[in-house]
């Protein structure tokens, strides 16, 4: 079995198909210049992700540096600030956010809060003068994900949002496997992401801070990879939700599956759970072969297998390091990210019609 | 890696379920003894299916003899005739399989003609005083399955449906592995089984004899494994079927995709399509662990493995000698078969549900 990165740099390389219509270039392309300045981020929320993957990222971007943070734990603040040697001019509250305008040291503020607050702390990031990388889901409601796009616009700054698979050398390989062709046309896609989620007080379980469950945390990552896999927006919905455990499910959905069909005529099927193991892959029907990756949205020892028996198993990157340096790029380069705003704000609008179909049993139209 | 016979056995040993509860007994547990005398097959329909599964299968058979056939193909019964040495006069066509009632070499017609003529040759077959084997779909509408099991019942024959999974030692294992929560409890069921159609002149294609596409022919697969792997009925399907290629797909769908709740809280995603590869696998996830097959619906290799890192890779049968063994035995011993047409007739209901929910855009209750 042989990897097939060759042929995806060929693809790169030769692909008539305009940027526009393939936005997932290589993450890689042009990270060997050196950076006149790095750009400093602030991260917004100093839980688990930040703490075990983005902040240790940080350290190995080649364009952003830890600059600073925002939390509500003053004990938080001091640890963080004695193992980065983040100054106490860089630190900041929920509350005083809005004086980082005075402060230079900060470029970007990464917002890794609670879904249910992203646009209140991007919206003060914006209005602070800052760019802003939000984590998915983007918000809880389209009206809140719009007003985040119409904040940073009105500030003249950029918004991205965390979707690290846009920067995964093995998912851009299958988007190209897809669009190029190369077992036929797409008739089938399959995509679930799902685990069994602990500490039943967290705020993943709350609607209010989340939005939603198991779809909103996880699921998005399918949503995403059958909207990024295809290239097109699907233009029906429907789902099902389902709850055994109405105790630690009393405000958000356990399981979820849902559908979606897209203008080509491909169908996904998508699932996502807070109380299940093994569901983190995707497989793609072809009418000339098939593709999966198992797993498919880990942050490391993504790999897949081929029809025809080759593998897929490209270089093994840092994806938050590449979805950090792609951002620092674009407002160094003053180019627009392949993950704004806009990305965000679609992935919500459907998980909102997903939601709607669950509650309603209709099929609900996205066109 | 470690099959996992032993455990199965264990299981059906010492289980306190009522077989009424887990209806898959070993295929296997009852075939030593030696038989007064053979039940005579008649094969009604000589296509595919028979010629290269089914009668090679009789041969392997420990109960069962291929004493004769039907066929509208005089070119075919003389072929089938000088192979398999069956004399003239067990030899009919589909205007004359009444005069079976006064031979008694047959015994059962195993009615493997095209879905929509199901019902015809069933009941042709129970009023000659036949029992019945049919292939799966049962039919093309609920009615004529309903016919079929008034038929058989009113002339006292035995109606079975070829579900050969039933008999198939993998997927019993696996209905094992859910019913026995060896994973705790499943909670989502991803099932599929699809391939890419030849001949677009095949009856398969054609409405009125295939009853529907991909979902009639090889997606009750994936339904009825939802159904054995749970052991429950679904309460709700929703669904949706696509065309992209309108010529070969103008009677019956290309592809489609359905979910379906069970009463437990279980969801399955299912899928089929006529124009697709890969896809002839299912996966459970449970909130203990999970296990998948593929292929879980071949003729032969089936097998998967479990988180636990064992393989599931028990002996490979013959899944039609068994299922015709048991037929056999079933009407030698004056017991129930495990596959009834009742069971058949359930598939049916629930694909109709499926077809109404993807033609409404409605979910469709089964309750």
């Amino acid at each position: 079995m042989k990897a097939t990165n060759q042929s995806r740099r060929d693809f790169i390389k030769t692909t008539s198909l305009a940027a526009a219509s393939l936005p997932f270039m290589s993450a890689l392309s042009s990270c060997a210049q050196t950076p006149d300045r790095k750009i400093g981020f602030a991260l917004a929320g100093l839980g688990n992700l930040s703490t075990n993957q983005i902040a240790p990222a940080l350290q190995k971007t080649k364009f952003c540096r830890l600059a600073g943070i925002v939390t509500g734990h003053p004990q938080k603040a001091a640890a963080w600030k004695a193992q980065y040697n983040i100054p106490d001019k860089n630190i900041y509250n929920y509350d005083n956010m809005e004086q980082m305008a005075d402060n230079s040291d900060i470029d970007v503020v990464y917002v890794v809060t609670p879904n249910g607050l992203h646009a209140e702390h991007t919206i003060k990031s914006a209005r602070a003068g800052k760019h802003v990388l939000s984590e998915k889901p983007m918000e809880v409601s389209v009206e809140k994900c719009q007003q985040m796009i119409d904040e940073c616009k009105k500030a003249g700054k950029q918004l991205a949002i965390g979707y690290r698979m846009h920067f995964e050398p093995n998912s851009l390989e299958c988007i190209r496997l897809v669009r190029e062709k190369v077992f036929g046309s797409a008739k089938i896609i399959d995509a679930a992401f799902g685990f069994r989620i602990g500490d039943p007080t967290q705020w993943r379980l709350k609607k209010d801070l989340a939005g939603g469950g198991c779809l909103m945390d996880v699921g998005i990552y399918a949503l995403n990879a059958s909207r990024y896999l295809t290239g097109e927006e699907p233009v029906e919905v429907s789902a099902f939700t389902t709850v055994t455990d109405p105790v630690k499910f009393s405000q958000v959905e356990e399981s979820i599956s849902w559908q979606s069909k897209f203008p080509g005529g491909i169908i996904a099927r998508c699932g996502s759970s807070y109380n299940a193991q093994g569901m983190a892959d995707f497989k793609v029907s072809a009418d000339g072969g098939w593709f999966k990756m198992d797993p498919a949205f880990s942050y490391h020892g993504n790999h897949g297998v081929r029809s025809d028996g080759q593998e897929i198993n490209l270089s093994d990157i840092d994806q938050f390091a590449a979805e950090m340096d792609d951002f620092a790029q674009c407002i160094l380069e003053n180019r627009p990210t392949r993950v704004p705003g806009e990305e965000g704000l679609r992935d919500v609008k459907i998980m909102m019609a997903i939601y709607e179909s669950a509650r309603t049993g209709k099929t609900v139209s996205l066109a």
